[in-house]
This record gives C-alpha cells, structure tokens and sequence, in this order.
C-alpha cells in the first residue's frame, strides 16, 4: 500500500499547476456576464507550467461527444498542457460544427496562453444537442487565463465551473513518496446523473466491457512518469473505480477522465517500467485518488440516499462477478427497496437469476455488514432464508451507507460495484419542467 | 389477418370452461376468511370439463419460483384440465418445501376436481421468499371448486384473484371462425411490477433471448389444436407480444403464460399443421390476444403515466432492434423525460449509443406520431436536430399514449417494443412501508 497523505488544493497541489473558473452564460441565460453576477461558473481551466504526460479514458458511447473526439485524437500524442472545461453544454451529437466547435475550444485556449498547437484538451458537460455559444466561450477562454492561479480557492473556482447537478464539490489532493522525493497527485470531479461509466483508453468497448455517466475527472500530478506507463496506470485505475460505480445505470456520451504528469516533483528520472516499485507506488496513489472521487460520484448522484457496496464472491469468473453485481445495481426493484429501508432479498435475487451469471439458487448467500466491515448479518444463506429478525435486517439497511454481500458460491471470482438507490427526487429532478426549457437536464 | 370479433366473458366464453376466485387469506391478514369480508380474492380456479391440449412459456429467470418448476414438467406431457392459481405469495426461493407445496397445490386441485393425476396447473405471484399457508390454500381450492361457473362474472372473479399491484381487471375474449366453425378464445392477465418478460417454452434462455415481470396469463379457447401446434403458436405470440414489453426492466421469477385448447368448439379434426390455413388462423387470433393482453399489462403498470410504443426500424440485425429498443425503453433517464412530457432526443440518442447495436449518429432519425399513425414530427434526421418547434416537440409527446419512430438507417432490420415512463409513484409504491411488512411488494 502506498503511504499517502491527504493535502490541500486538489489539482493545483501539485507543483507547477494553476487553475481557474469563470462564468460565461453557456447556457445563454442571458443575464450578463461575469461572475460577480452570482451565477454559477461554468468554464474551467487547468495549466501545467511546462508540457505534461497525458493520459485519458473515454466514454465507449458510439455517439461520443464532440469534445471525447477531440481529447482521443490528442491525448495519443501523449503530451498536453492544458485542459478547457465547461458544464452548460454537452457539445454532443452537434454534428460538424461541434467537431469544429469544440477543436476551435481547444485552439483558443492554446492561443490565450500562448501554448505550442495542440496541447489543449476539451471538455463538456449538459444538454445534448445543442451547439456552444462560442462567443461566450471565448470570451470565457480569455477570463479565465487572466484568472489563473494555485491557491485551493482557485482550484475550487475550477471545480465549481464543470459542476452540473452536483451538490457539492468533489475534490481531493495526496502527498507520497515516490523515489525518495515528495509527489503530489490531485484531482477534481463532477457526476450526479447519467452514472454508470463503461470507459477505455480508446473510446472502443473492450470485449467484456461494462456497459453503461456524464462525469468528468481531471487529475494533475506533479510525478515524473512517462506517458505509455500513465496510460497502463489510469486504465487499471479506472476500471477498479469509475468502470465500477452506478448511479442510474444511463451511460453519457461525454464521460472523460484525463491525467497529466508535469514532472516537477524533482529531477527523478520517468518512471516507464510498469514492474518498478515506483510505478506501483503511482499506481496506488493515482488508484486511490480515482476510487474516492468515484465514491463521490455515487454519493452525490442525483436523489441519492443510500450508497450501498455490492461486494459479490464466489462467482465462475470476473464478468460473471461483474454481469451479478450490475444487475443488483440497476435494478429498479432493488433500488427502490434500498430507498425504502427493506431488506428484501426476494428482488435481489431476482436480479441475480436473470443476470447472464451462473446462479444456482440454493446455493446463494445474501447479507449485509457496515461499510468494510466483515460482520455480516445474513438474510439468506444457501438459498433459505435465516433467522435474522425483519427489524434486525431493517436496521442493517437502514444506514445511509451499508455493504451487500453475495456470494454465488459457484466459483472464485469476485467483483465490487458501487450503487445508489433510486429515488422520488430523482424521478422529479429528471422529468424537468417543459415550460422551463433551460431548467432540463442533460 | 383473422377476422375477431370480441365478446364478454374472457376465459369462460370458450365452451366448456368454468372458472372462479375466492379469498384465503393467503397474505395471513389474519382477518377471518370468505370473499363475503371484503378482501380482494387471492386464488383463482380455472377448468376445462374435458382434459385440454396445453401449452405454455416461462420465466428464464435462473431463480424460477416452484410453480413454474412443476408447470415445466407437466406442461411437457400435452395435456391439462385445470389451472390453480394464487396472488399474495410468489412461493419463488422457497426451496423444496415450496416444491412442496406447489405440488400439493396442483394435487389437491386435483382431488377437489376429481381430475386425473397430472392434470392440475399451478402459478403464483407475490412476494418472493415466504412459504405458502398450505391450509389456508386447500380451503380455498375447496371453496373455488365449489364456486366454479361459466358467467362473465365469475371469469371476473378469477381474474381478481390474480391481481396484485394491477389497478384494474384485464381480460379479453374474441370470437372467430376456424374452419367453418365459430371458435372462442379467452384470458386473464396481470403485471404491474417486475415486469419485461423473457419466456421460453422450456425455461431455458435462448441464444438472442431477450434479458430482461411477474406477470400470469391464462389464456382458454375451444379449439381443437394439437399439444405441439398449439406450442408453436404460442412461442410466436409471445415473442411478439408479452417477451417485447417492459415495465421496469426487472424479470420475474414466476412468469407465465398458460394455453387450454379443449377441442369443444365442433367436430374439427385436430390442427396439426403449421403451415394450414386453419393454423395461420388460429395464430392470428392467438397473437392477437397475447398483444392485447401484454399491452394492459404496461398501461396498468406500477405507476405508469405514459405508455410508448418504440419502433426501431433500420437496424442490422432483429437482435440489433431489439437491444436498441430495450436500451431506450429501459433507460432511466428516457423513461423520466417520458413522464416530464420532455421530447429530449438527447437522452435517446445516448441510450442508443450505449446498447450493443450498431449507432452510427449522423444516420439517426427520432420521431414521434400518434399511436399506429404514419404521421411522424421528426425531431432528429440523420443526426441533425430538425426544424420543429420546441412546443410541437412536447405537443407530439403530452399524450397518454404515443409512438416514438427510431431508424437506425444502417440496415433493414426492425423491433417493436411496448415501454412505460418512470414515475414518482413507482418509485413511492416500490420503496414500501418497512414499519408494515405485510404491505411490501415482491
């Protein structure tokens, strides 16, 4: 396990990082400009003082949004060194002009900060289908670089410009030792709504991929490791956090998580061999980081209550673990019990058999303990059900945050999934109100 | 197609069937018993006065309840007189003691009946993991045996006793002629909850099955079809109607539909050949009630506000269609937009790109008509928002009931799939009142 401490300032914790957020009207509000004016900001900003190694994981949506398009054709230079972001607007399905649109994001930015061409990343979150108003990005663009800065105040400003239905920030920053020398890694976050991420390094779904976010994570670290090894670490990083976690089980078209590594943590040589003890020590770091921004994601999805672990064992294989663990997650019965404080296991182990995961009814065990916790209170156990009172199992789901444990007992291997239940104030907060157009969400 | 003509009476308007329902207490309201008190009837009696051909599709959910272990058996051998069925307690996850008791079911209906052994059908619906009251199930068989009528009314009663969260009766009868005779087919269904059916006439999932009620159809007609013809019909009916309908994306372990064909209808020798005028007839009036049948089912589903027929055309494959139907149909956040009356393209477009069928955007139609109708207000054309006016767009989306038109434009394949919005009251109903166990759904 990597040594880490938790530090101020997110992603300007790292050295050579600055951020900012401003306001710019994306979604046209029409109230003027400024953020003086009390409005959300809405376009983020993150600087390396020198170029980066880049590494990022994109939504497998095959209607990915413009900006993914952009952020896949320039992270595989492997160097960036900087990241446009802006919540309001999904800039998805908008066609060519979004294409256009979103590269003229990136190309300005480098402009403003006096960037060699190409070192801009994009990113976006909101509505689909609308195209960015891009006098106000560019406007917004030039604010921004002014504002620049690295106190956590800043790096805050940044993280409050890409939240959406988010309700409250998701940020985090570690200091550890890597090679004798301090690092630091921090990261920002935003989810809520259209959560269940199913990302790979290439926008391709892999074979046995998670199917279904839009959420959006930027990480800055101030380690030196060179861009092929970054990508190795982020791709394990991801699929043990983002790839797990779901709120509604929707899958964005915009779900992005990008790295850079600017090196400045001393004159340590880059880290390229994926056996070195450096890069598992970066790996644990940058594994915790994205798992406890994940959890954030799922805490504060949208009408969440409950944050439940569903931690699955014994099943034939990992995707057997992985197909159980999800149908639990998303079922809408199972959701709704959760909301409800019921213990019902009848549903989860309907989800359970209707899954493509081998499940052989007497032989499954289902029960509950605190989060992390190995004292488990079973309901079920080899199919039939235990003598656990109703009031004791109500009391062991009645926590905002509990573990489901399910063994299969079919097999040896295991999944974890993190899930939300669902929710009245979901239900409403998605319906919107049509006579409100701006007030819909994405 | 074949000419129908509806008539009253549902599963008693075919000759020579009798049916009934009567109160048991089976949820152990602990109330006394008698329908004269008041309670919703809670077991149905159904009977054929000559031995029937059967046929009949299941669940393929892995964890199946024990009536449809002993329905599987039995169906197998061709032939039934009678069908029991009880509401308030799944007997799913009961083990051998729900074995049992599912058995002991059929055999006592048997008994009361004088029937032959074998002959007795049995389904359940309800909460999943509680053994059944056996004493409070044979007094009812008893009492059901000894109501047992052919009235309208007491089709009725039947129907009923099989309700759970269904807020109305659903039931349907048509008269047609088969082979210059006049032949009668009638049945009773409810849904409501856990409900996008996957059946199989063995149980067992088939390569392209669809993934995802419990839903119970009992379907008589007076017919003389033969035991495997009558399958036939049946696997096609319910491709097309009760395995393309979704409520809630949940599979139930106690799915099932059930066919009695007991020849009374005239002196017709036996259809045999599927490829026979009088088969394609038959199969026309048995599509059509199953159709019927199974879209009652999603307009009277737990909370339903809006029910929309999804038409997927232009896809590569059927499998293709079909998943992109069930991505949109099960998507969380389509499904609140459904109940928002929000026309968001948006979400239906990344729906479709998260489901394993091919998307390509810019080849993307999305539309809406009235129900059946060729009128379509286009709100996407090849991946390019349209002209229509926001205030059409919701115009075309307020009502009860519409279709949304996709075409994929990437093939010439097609689905059709009959889905429900997600609303605050489904959620409300589904979380439950712990403090009232006896009022938790299954």
């Amino acid at each position: 396990m990597t040594k880490l401490t938790e530090i101020a300032g997110s992603i300007v914790a790292p050295r050579g990082f600055r951020a900012s957020g401003v306001f710019c009207d994306i979604k046209r509000l029409g109230t003027g400009k400024g953020s003086e004016k009390g409005h959300k900001r809405d376009l983020a900003l993150i600087m390396s003082d020198v170029p980066a190694a880049v590494a990022g994981t994109f939504t497998t949506n095959q209607t990915c949004a413009a900006p993914v398009k952009v952020c896949l054709e320039r992270v595989g230079r492997g160097r960036a060194q900087a990241i446009v972001a802006n919540s309001g607007n999904a800039n998805a399905c908008t066609g060519k002009q979004g294409l256009k649109d979103a590269l003229e994001m990136a190309r300005f930015t480098e402009r403003a900060l006096s960037l060699p061409a190409g070192l801009a990343l994009v990113g976006s979150t909101g509505r689909i289908g609308l195209t960015l108003p891009m006098d106000n990005v560019r406007s917004g663009i030039i604010e921004a670089a002014v504002e620049l800065g690295n106190t956590p105040g800043h790096a805050r400003q940044a993280m409050e410009a890409i939240m959406t239905s988010d309700t409250r920030p998701k940020e985090l920053a570690v200091e550890f030792k890597l090679g004798g020398q301090s690092a630091r890694l921090g990261g920002i976050c935003k989810g809520a709504g259209m959560i269940q991420p199913g990302m790979s390094l290439t926008g391709k779904r892999p074979a046995a991929a998670p199917l279904h976010a839009t959420m959006l994570c930027f990480i800055t670290t101030d380690a030196a490791i060179e861009a092929k090894a970054l990508r190795a670490a982020l791709e394990q990083a991801v699929a043990n956090s983002f790839n797990r976690i779901s709120v509604d089980g929707d899958m964005s078209t915009n779900d992005t998580v990008l790295v850079l590594a600017n090196g400045l943590s001393g004159p340590k040589s880059e880290i390229r061999n994926p056996e070195s003890r450096e890069f598992g020590v970066f790996q644990g770091a940058l594994s915790y980081m994205c798992l406890e921004l994940a959890k954030m994601i799922v805490r504060d999805g949208e009408g969440v209550s409950r944050f439940v672990t569903v931690r699955v064992k014994g099943a034939k294989s990992f995707a057997q673990a992985d197909a159980a663990a999800r149908a639990v997650a998303n079922s809408a019965l199972v959701k709704t019990s959760w909301h409800g404080g019921d213990p019902n296991w009848g549903r989860i182990i309907a989800a359970l058999g209707s899954s493509p995961a081998v499940i052989v009814e007497p032989k499954v065990d289902i029960g509950y303990s605190a989060p992390g916790s190995r004292q488990v209170l079973w309901s079920l156990k080899r199919g039939q059900p235990t003598r656990a009172a109703f009031p004791e199992l109500c009391a062991a789901v009645a926590p905002n945050e509990f573990d489901l444990h399910i063994r299969l007992n079919v097999g040896r291997a295991e999944a974890l999934f993190y899930a939300a239940d669902l929710t009245e104030a979901y239900v409403q907060f998605n319906k919107g109100d049509v006579s409100d157009p701006a007030s819909l969400g994405g």
